[in-house]
């Protein structure tokens, strides 16, 4: 089989904070799925978990030298594929008055887009961009144009 | 608009070496939108990017100051779920051949599924992992179970 991406957990600090944020900021449903410092959403056609970070490390059997920084910037970013302009600005609104930090506005990109990030209240970043080359499929997940 | 997760994508220092290995190695097919510094992947119902970890934080407007040390763990862990225990022994068998670390070999969870990691060549972490309650739609994302 060839990969598949299904789910992806982002470490964090403060499980409380971070599921308001996506719960109540942000409108993700907790999954039945949910128990102890865990938490699943469906978000879109992918899965988004929320776990402490010292468990993933753990969970991998990594050393936890292997940890980085506290703040530090952690080499992903996450993305909302957006329908339309005003869906960006809507749903970067939204991140920021959940308590999210607006690390990016809105803006036109080189690319003949649209889009602006924000931080999470644990550091996580999720650029949020409209461009006239997206489509969806029906549970929201994004269909690239066929390869080369 | 609620939170969807379309795409995420990784930070490499190498993008030529991190390319064959999902390209080659795991079989991932490059999109049309591939060019210069950046490739896209359809990798099942989520879309997975490479783009140069400089790049990422200064289209975020984010300083350098906050990018963290090399080869530290980003605090993200993407995770492939399989339809079966073999599909998870095949899936990490690969990785490892085309140059991934297995950090983890699979064995029995406490969840009650079957699942081990592997490390990319740029130190992004996946899960693979099968378990009795996952389903999946016809493009091969994860179904969670009804919200509570």
């Amino acid at each position: 089989m060839d990969l598949r991406l299904t789910t992806i957990t982002l470490g964090v600090d403060d499980i409380g904070r971070a599921g308001a944020f996506y719960e109540q900021g942000l409108g993700l449903k907790p999954s039945t799925l949910c128990g102890g410092d865990v938490r699943f959403y469906q978000c879109g056609a992918a899965v988004l978990a929320l776990y402490p970070r010292g468990g993933l490390l753990e969970d991998a059997t990594l050393p936890s030298s292997r940890r980085a920084p506290s703040g530090s910037f952690d080499g992903v970013t996450l993305a909302c594929n957006c329908a339309s302009r005003a869906e960006v600005d809507e749903l970067l609104a939204r991140a920021g008055a959940a308590g999210g930090r607006i690390a990016k506005p809105a803006a036109d990109t080189f690319w003949g887009g649209y889009s602006g990030y924000f931080e999470d209240p644990e550091g996580h970043l999720w650029e949020v961009a409209w461009g006239p080359m997206f489509t969806f499929d029906e549970r929201g997940g994004l269909v690239l144009p066929p390869v080369k």
